[in-house]
């Protein structure tokens, strides 16, 4: 299992000495994808010692210069390291006329194909997938046109048994055969039934992040049971009424979301620069869901 | 005397782990401005624990990336701080057009004026002068229109002799009035010639910030005798082909065009994210003009 992710930005609005604007790394299993990309994205990739050619896909929640003013720098850079393998972003409507717009005056002429995939719809939508993941989707509740993602192992096939390739001293083709659920025949006729030789899958595991939102009960369906939730708490709980005209969570709610959705793990990000110390907002979050982690740029996250 | 230039950034293109894109702060006696705004501007900015609010004067080089992708999070994060105070932006052609479309998707709302001027001549042409300075900029010669920009002190009014305060009991008017070139009558009618009272100003300085360009001779009337001349070596001399066709400078040319500018001292920048020791560039511009200082993110180099 290898499925974590790594803290680029956990700020809001605006970047504090200690904390740049959103952005993240979601690595499945060695499939690595962005996620959101504030101003200062590529810095921190290399800051982390990521590659940044290493990725072709990126997803941005919403339009909000800190969440999305560091992809051109980043876009322009792939392309002077000589990139020609294609990247693909999603992001609501809008990014592609500005990109062009901004691509067009800095006379940024990329190497590699492009796609902008412009997200408009309002229930929570499957995106993408490969071999080792997909994505969904998931509209939030903000001041603008916005969406959460949530990642997924694809389902996993059954693994061998301990002790079972020595003991019947099998060939890589064999134990193809045997995960695809078929029996072993031995040399003298014996058939070892699949039940005897695997073990089923384990459980693939679950991502969400939501970022930015105001409290909304309408996402719990799609992001119920992750096993780890991030969710933003730009305020604490004495600032819910402002929380609630921008369209941003306290802590509190935040962990009101993760009890009711049955999150596994709580990651709090997004926090206002108003806040020198975060244990505060994590003391609020913890008396309504105990098991949660506070963002801080650099570090990595694990799944589970 | 307060005249200096602080590094933000000082790499070519994309930013390494010790060098961010383009970025100069430009304090003339109490006076500043930024000098163009690569991404992470506004962290620089911090980083060096200047005030963003401070700054109502920005001027861009050219419309590469890598000298103005800054700053959208730089307007926006002023805003966001509360600024009511205005901002004036000098640059190419294009700027405009570019940050409309971005404020527009990004929902972003100014609630200070910006005024974008756009430059668009071929002769070193003044733009801007208040009681501390006055900026010319200077076409230069890259491969999108681009403009340096020269800094000047306004000239300086006399400054009373030493001890002239005390000896006279000076009040601040009678400062004032002697400063004007005006003589002091005494109590008892004696008067005392104002050449008695006053000495000369010291000449004012210069400063001038040529980012990014190929050689060339045509700027050099421009920033003729400056103090300290601050010029882009992309490259080290061995890829002056390449410089030559991607519009750049190498170290030598550099210091060829600062010989031959009569400039006082010689600031390098700009450099290729293939240098990560930048002594050879150094050396080899050295040769050719020994005054030479190397920029570094985060310093602060005096104009004298």
């Amino acid at each position: 299992m290898n499925f974590y992710v790594t803290i680029l930005g956990s700020g809001a609005a605006t970047p504090t000495l200690g904390r740049h604007c959103s952005g993240q790394v979601v690595n499945i299993n060695g499939y690595r994808m962005i996620v959101d990309c504030g101003e200062s994205t590529q810095n921190q990739l290399r800051a982390t010692r990521q590659k940044m050619q290493s990725f072709g896909t990126i997803f941005i929640s919403h339009l909000h210069g800190d969440h999305m003013f560091g992809l051109p720098g980043l876009l322009a850079s792939m392309h002077l390291g000589g990139r020609i393998e294609p990247v693909e972003v999603f992001a609501p409507r809008g990014l592609k006329r500005a990109l062009d717009v901004i691509f067009e005056v800095s006379d940024t002429h990329l190497g590699y194909p492009l796609t902008i995939h412009e997200l408009d719809f309002d229930e929570p939508t499957e995106i993408f997938s490969n071999n080792k993941c997909k994505v969904t989707a998931i509209p939030l509740l903000h001041s603008v046109p916005c969406y959460g993602y949530r990642f997924e192992e694809v389902a996993l096939g059954p693994s061998l048994q301990p002790g079972v390739r020595d003991r019947y001293q099998l060939t890589p083709n064999e134990i193809a055969f045997i995960k695809k659920g078929n029996d072993l025949t031995l040399a003298d006729g014996t058939v070892i039934p699949n039940s005897q030789l695997t073990r089923p899958p384990r459980r693939p595991l679950s991502y969400a992040y939501c970022c930015d939102t105001a409290y909304t009960e309408t996402i719990l369906p799609a992001i119920q049971g992750v096993d780890l939730l991030c969710l933003e708490s730009t305020f604490d709980h004495s600032r819910a009424d402002l929380a609630e005209q921008r369209r941003h969570c306290t802590a509190y709610q935040a962990a009101q979301m993760a009890r009711k959705a049955e999150a596994k793990k709580l990651l709090l990000t997004h926090f206002s620069a108003r806040y020198k110390i975060i244990e505060e907002l994590m003391d609020e979050a913890r008396k309504v869901f105990p098991n949660v982690v506070a963002a801080q740029d650099g570090e990595v996250i694990n799944v589970v």
